[in-house]
């Protein structure tokens, strides 16, 4: 049996755009020959296509695409994802549900058993859990069909009740098939590889694995689909963060790839410039424009909006106030001439002037605080919106991880932008990055990755007045916010009480300011964001 | 059985603090001879708990909370919301547990089978589904002990396949008793009453509901818990949106308390002042300030507020620019005169000029665009946070759910603020609240209710201009955020079909800068906000 595994960039809800792919694809494989295709969870609206599913209109088109694309299936079968109504009466009133297509018509459809429901996912707000376990016959060859979760029934922190594949493998299936919308994150790929090895061990079956590949705003997906023979050997991969159609033939010899070392820094900026790129193409966005503070985090910011978008496309701002360092405009202009950026200088002073006049009635008498810093990086927030609306650039956020989870930022100031490029990145992987960025030729200078970080909003001001030394700092926030840890535990792991205490104190009174964050490119197993819902008002 | 029905107001995560309050309502209810007292779901930790819920040391904390609530328990029946540890090995490890407190102990307890995961909950994000259906006996009566959900197994859009209610009643049960936390919406006090009239009559038992009181930022529970009588006719009634321990004799013959007419808007108004005065309460914050256009919008915000929090803590700005209309400053200045707030006036010239100034080489012969227009609301934004920052007032938004829908607000600038007061009340509704603001006086003058709306961003601008009338806008609105119906049926009820499809557009459209909004006082079923989430990159 010869198999096409489709891994396909779709764009969510574009359910026209994403049939003429499949459709497409479809005909690729019949022109190879191919007996069998099989495309990622839900493939015909992209995953995931959130409140959508409420819409019945959204369901109807769903349908009316994959009935569209059965008829094209003669001589070859399909397995499509789709979300499909629930014939029942009672339950969810949708399936997330594999199609099979076959001579024209949809011959057969696979629900979804196991629905993630933590972190980014959400699946049980809309989807019915199934209870039919039964194999598809393809070509002769009986098939176990399942979606995503359904193969990692074990989980990090509980397992289900169910097992899917083993409900199944009453009936003898002679392969797995899963189709996947697995998001990536730092040290993903090796979990679930991990996942897929295990169960085709477990079954001595091949397994053929395709995951969606594309961003959809926070969310990346980086593909990797592979086909492991029945003793758990990797015998094919697919391209990550690309599309790719590729063929497998189940009936030859195939050599086992061995999996390299993945190099983390060198697949963290993969995983941010792909993320990047697919946001702006699938917006329409050309152009973007970002504050260049002569710091650290703009400045790797803007080194990947140049590899995601082009160096034509990046517009840097320098907006020095009077608090500035004198390097700051110096390496800011000579970061925009290496990388080979336009950029426009505007002073701030007068427009601070401007606001510190209008409340000087109100303020008399009371000293610089908080409120004139935060002008500061307001008054900036307003420069680079201008352009954006004037110019058509999109804004692009530069805070790192680390700061947003301190509420190291200003509201509306530096924390503004569509998209939040470094949110879900720690500033020690700023660094990492920087260097990683830097590997062929210093595109970022020296004086950017050494100095001492700072907001240069008060005289003198550095990072490490009033937060930890970055390392210590981020060891906490890790174990904290991606870890789920206990602050005991952190505190046994051999750093400072009162440290811990005061980090976490920062982290918990800060979730009014990320409620009101950017969307941030996730490429950790905990962001802000979706997938970390906290209370505002609460006493923790 | 004398009952006491505990209806009280609980901060999310304050587990000492909830924990007295429980402790003090059972020393009151010992006091009273009371056989049994019943608290609302989740007590322990107020609800929602949201994501506290991963950390073993929340978890751990709320067992030691209710071991020790356990312990004031002589004489006297108990039953406490808690979340509870899953003792199987598989399955989430987590139930929404109704625990039984006795002799000291926890003598028995009760999970949750209805998990609601849709709108704004997400129960099934932490909690497995109880599968044990069994009664418990207090002071000799064989009770049936429910969680919220576990009544409303018929739902708007879809039935549960379970219905716990109708498994346990096979115990022959002699009474129900519903733990909730069933949060206010327009309409919402009705439908919970049908819920359970219809629960009441179906067994012939007589029910105990008791639901939680407070705001938890977003959401807000207005308790109203009752007793039914075994024919399903209210019995007794707490109050509504205020803490209420109240006691009820079974034994004892009642009247029947019919339920009469709510006037929505002033429920409506209730509910906000009540979300308001409980945010800044629980909050620990005293002052709030606003910008004040001289339209309805701030008015009626500005009226809320002094409404939740008192006269003399809300301060008003007060910003023209030249494009404000003479009357904006003078109405707006007389509405505070005649609310007693106190403000200022800043105009924004000085900031909008040196913007412009600070922009010129850049827009150098562009005409004046949305660029200019946003540039003033952005600069009322930074005086308006800036007087926050320095004088510790807390900025509240201003911006109308009609406005919120279709985008026309400006990110960074008008849709700034800690709590959205009128996010989830459109446009058409503000005029309504006005006019019951104005019941007794004229608190709002009529120059600031009668006059057309407009953002007064560029000359002579209105708000009909590029939107259509509130009323037909308004009606499109309703219709598919809140009924979630397709176009075509907005159209099949005779309106215009390009009107419908622009709106649509518009709110499509305007998903990104939702994303970044203030969280909103829900007061609809469907509010902007964690109830409603949707892509942001897609194409629909």
């Amino acid at each position: 049996m010869k198999i096409a595994l489709a891994q396909l960039n779709y764009t969510i809800a574009d359910i026209q755009g994403n049939s003429n792919k499949i459709l497409s694809a479809i005909q690729g494989a019949k022109e190879q020959s191919a007996d069998l295709i099989v495309f990622s969870e839900l493939a015909v609206c992209g995953y995931p296509p959130d409140d959508l599913l409420d819409y019945p209109h959204f369901i109807d088109a769903c349908k009316t695409a994959i009935e569209s694309i059965a008829k094209a299936c003669h001589g070859i079968t399909a397995i499509v994802g789709c979300p499909m109504e629930n014939p029942e009466e009672t339950g969810r009133r949708l399936y997330n549900s594999a199609c099979v297509l076959e001579d024209g018509k949809i011959v057969d459809v696979i629900y979804k058993t196991l629905l993630p429901t933590y972190d980014v996912f959400n699946e049980s707000r809309y989807f019915e859990v199934n209870d039919i376990f039964k194999t598809v016959e393809i070509k002769g060859v009986k098939t176990a069909i399942t979606i995503c979760e359904d193969l990692w029934h074990e989980m990090d922190r509980f397992d289900y009740q169910d097992n899917p594949l083993k409900l199944v493998s009453v009936h003898s299936p002679q392969l797995i098939i899963n189709l996947s919308a697995s998001p990536f994150n730092h040290g993903k790929k090796e979990e679930r590889m991990e996942v897929l090895v295990k169960q085709s061990k477990t079954y001595h079956l091949p397994l053929v694995y395709v995951n969606q590949v594309g961003a959809h705003t926070d969310l990346i997906f980086d593909g990797s689909s592979v086909v492991l023979n029945g003793q758990g050997e990797i015998v094919h991969q697919s391209a990550s963060f690309a599309e790719d159609i590729s063929y497998f033939d189940l009936a030859e010899q195939h050599p086992v790839i061995k999996a390299g070392d993945l190099d983390h820094i060198a697949e963290l900026h993969q995983a941010l410039v792909f993320g990047i790129r697919d946001y702006f193409g699938k917006m329409g966005f050309k152009k973007a424009v970002l504050g260049s503070s002569g710091g650290i985090d703009s400045a790797v910011v803007q080194a990947l909006m140049s590899d995601a978008i082009g160096s034509d496309n990046v517009h840097a701002v320098l907006m020095p106030s009077q608090y500035s360092s004198e390097g700051s405009v110096s390496d800011a202009r000579f970061l925009s001439e290496q990388l080979g950026n336009t950029y426009t200088i505007i002073p701030i002073e007068s427009a601070f002037r401007a606001f510190e006049g209008g409340l000087s009635d109100l303020f008399k008498g009371l000293p610089f605080s908080l409120a004139e810093e935060n002008i500061q990086a307001r008054s900036r927030a307003v420069y680079l919106m201008a352009i954006s609306n004037k110019l058509g650039y999109i804004l692009v956020n530069t805070s790192n991880k680390s700061e947003m989870s301190v509420g190291y930022s200003t509201l509306y100031g530096d924390m503004c932008g569509s998209l939040s490029i470094l949110g879900d990145v720690f500033k020690t992987e700023v660094y990492a990055l920087a260097k990683y960025i830097n590997r062929d030729e210093n595109r970022i200078p020296d004086t950017i990755i050494h100095k001492a970080p700072s907001a240069e909003l008060r005289p003198d001001q550095k990072d490490s007045d009033s937060l930890p030394e970055y390392d210590i700092l981020d060891t906490i926030l890790k174990l904290y916010i991606e870890e789920q840890i206990d602050p005991e535990l952190i505190i046994q792991q051999g750093i400072d009480r009162d440290v811990v205490n005061k980090v976490i104190r920062l982290v918990n009174n800060s979730e009014y300011k990320r409620f009101q964050a950017p969307p941030i490119l996730r490429v950790s197993k905990k962001a802000f964001g979706r997938g970390r819902v906290m209370p505002l008002v609460s006493k923790w």
